[in-house]
């Protein structure tokens, strides 16, 4: 019966995502909507487009994205729908979707200049979430063909949002860390997939941290690095914060190199 | 198939609020249940006032509003449900509902004196929303007739809470901050209707900060007035918090004058 | 058609819970998907253990409990699923379980060794939650047999957690705080059963405290005993936070003695 998930910077304590869902309610009560996330930290765009490029791949085909991280609402920006193979992406062309996009192959992509499927004709200047992208995610969910949703434009012209890149080195990769979760695990941008096959350690600040497997490889208090469950390499202390142990966070450089970490104590 | 929200300050780290749903998914498994917010702050029924008036008007007609701010539970406060022309409200007659009650004619309100319609006739001293008022709002949504709920009260003595109002002076009007949401955004009791036409600035503290449109009206970082997405007169700083710039929170006193800010720099 | 409820300490900013409920959409899109909590501090799982014990009673029949604080993931613990008459549980064997199965008899456990039913054969080794208990919860729901879901294990092998426990004494009863929530009531493990009947007070600290019934028995401000809406005997104050006030938190020993307090001014 549809299905459309919100990830925002909105917050939990307001009423702004339940007017969001109130307003996708008028028009498709019967359509499931299951948060992302709505605690992006305000205005921050790089972290809610890892958060929307690492959830997405879980969800069902069909399903309808929409994610509102956007500082410059009621401004020049663009509001957008992309339509994937499998999915489709309502929100602001301010980078956001950028990361997913990146990994879905893009089918077509709309500015949403079509008013009829808004909440209102005279949306607030200050909440599209409510009054444009939720209402335009909601018809989407309804089966409203996607090309009635406004002006086709060239998936090309989408915003990409300029990130540090993971390029590869003669001794490894060098890269950065891209989120730090509740746990404190530093995740970094290296896909999973660089680390396979041979021995390979990280090293970040002053430590030079080995790979393993699962957290249980270390005793408890131990550091270690692993491909974590968003496929990316991450570094994490089990039982404990990498975050605070090592002081370490978002933007910090970090490299991979091809040997296991002997002497690290 | 019916729709129920639910606002309370019960927080997100303990059991309490999903002990309401399981309590309307025992009475009612295919009612769908949508969080207005539980982070109101504990025991602040101004707080959770705001939240329901702002957030309650763009749900579907038919509708059933459970709200619990409840530091007199157990106490000799009643217990109520309202009917509205297009909603219902389930809660605590202690001016929570008193906000959303004033701007949606009310057809009939009665005490919740109908044990039928509860969890269990002896109900936890600590925790109506639980044995009540979420059960209560089960049965409503599917169906039983509102004037079974309980014995019939006048509408006029609903309790109303004491708020500081909304005055026109004059050189334009006086009032206060009544909310300050995730962003920093200070929310004051000015009704949004009351800036249109003319040039005008809000006085706030020691600033004179100039009626705008949008946030991004002015560069990052500056401040601006605008109606905000609840429909009140709000001060923001574009890209920051004005809460903290500014040094103000809820209670504040503010003005609104008839005059462009030509000199704030 | 179906209900499932998920515990984790995966906090709300990450798309951790995300992705175990779209995991859940991909099987199960028509089954109703309902948060205990997802705020069990990290690693906590006597924390989680409260919560779910407390919480799963207000359930309906059939229900299946999806609970994750799972500090051992990737290691030896066993991943099962519990049938108990009225519901089922899936998780860590870790203890987190071990409330709820003491008050609900267990009818069967397994050990999930069934990879079919769960969202990959290669499960991340470190995010069971997602790959192995939610599916398992979504195969539950929609009516898979529960002994196809892996090897039989004996009920009583399921790991039990060693907590401080509530003991009669020649005076009353001796335990310790089990739980404090997000009002600051500090919540002992002395069953509400208990004191039914004759005159009480609490021994915590340097405080006694008189037992009552329910937060308006005192004047704002002062201090009580009751049997809280979970069951168990709580330390309240009322409009306050007991926590704050006593400066007592989870662990604290407490007394509960059978007399009157009459003197604690």
């Amino acid at each position: 019966m549809g299905l459309i998930t919100l990830l925002s910077d909105f917050g939990l304590v307001d009423g702004y995502v339940a007017q969001m869902k109130g307003a996708i309610a008028a028009i498709a009560p019967q359509v499931q909507v299951i948060d992302l996330t709505h605690l992006v930290p305000p205005q921050d765009v790089a972290a809610g487009r890892f958060c929307l490029t690492s959830t997405c791949p879980y969800f069902p085909a069909g399903t309808v994205h929409v994610a509102v991280v956007d500082p410059g609402v009621g401004g020049a920006r663009r509001t957008v729908a992309v339509r994937c193979e499998e999915a489709f992406f309502v929100g602001p062309d301010n980078g956001l979707l950028s990361g997913i996009l990146a990994v879905t192959p893009v089918v077509a992509a709309v500015e949403l200049t079509e008013p009829r499927y808004w909440r209102t004709p005279s949306p607030s200047a200050t909440f599209h979430g409510r009054d444009i992208f939720a209402p335009v995610g909601a018809h989407l969910a309804l089966g409203v063909p996607f090309e009635q949703l406004g002006r086709p434009i060239e998936p090309a012209s989408l915003v990409v949002l300029d990130l540090p890149d993971c390029r590869a080195t003669a001794e490894g990769y060098a890269g950065a860390i891209q989120a730090v979760d509740r746990f404190g695990n530093l995740i970094t941008n290296f896909p999973g997939g660089v680390v396979a096959g041979r021995p390979w350690s990280v090293v970040l600040g002053k430590w030079t941290i080995p790979g393993g497997h699962t957290y249980s490889d270390v005793p408890r208090g131990e550091t270690l690095a692993l491909v974590g469950s968003h496929g990316f390499v991450e570094v994490a202390v089990a039982g404990g914060s990498a975050g605070q142990v090592l002081d370490q966070t978002v933007g910090a450089p970090v490299i991979l190199i091809w040997q296991p970490s002997v002497d690290r104590h």
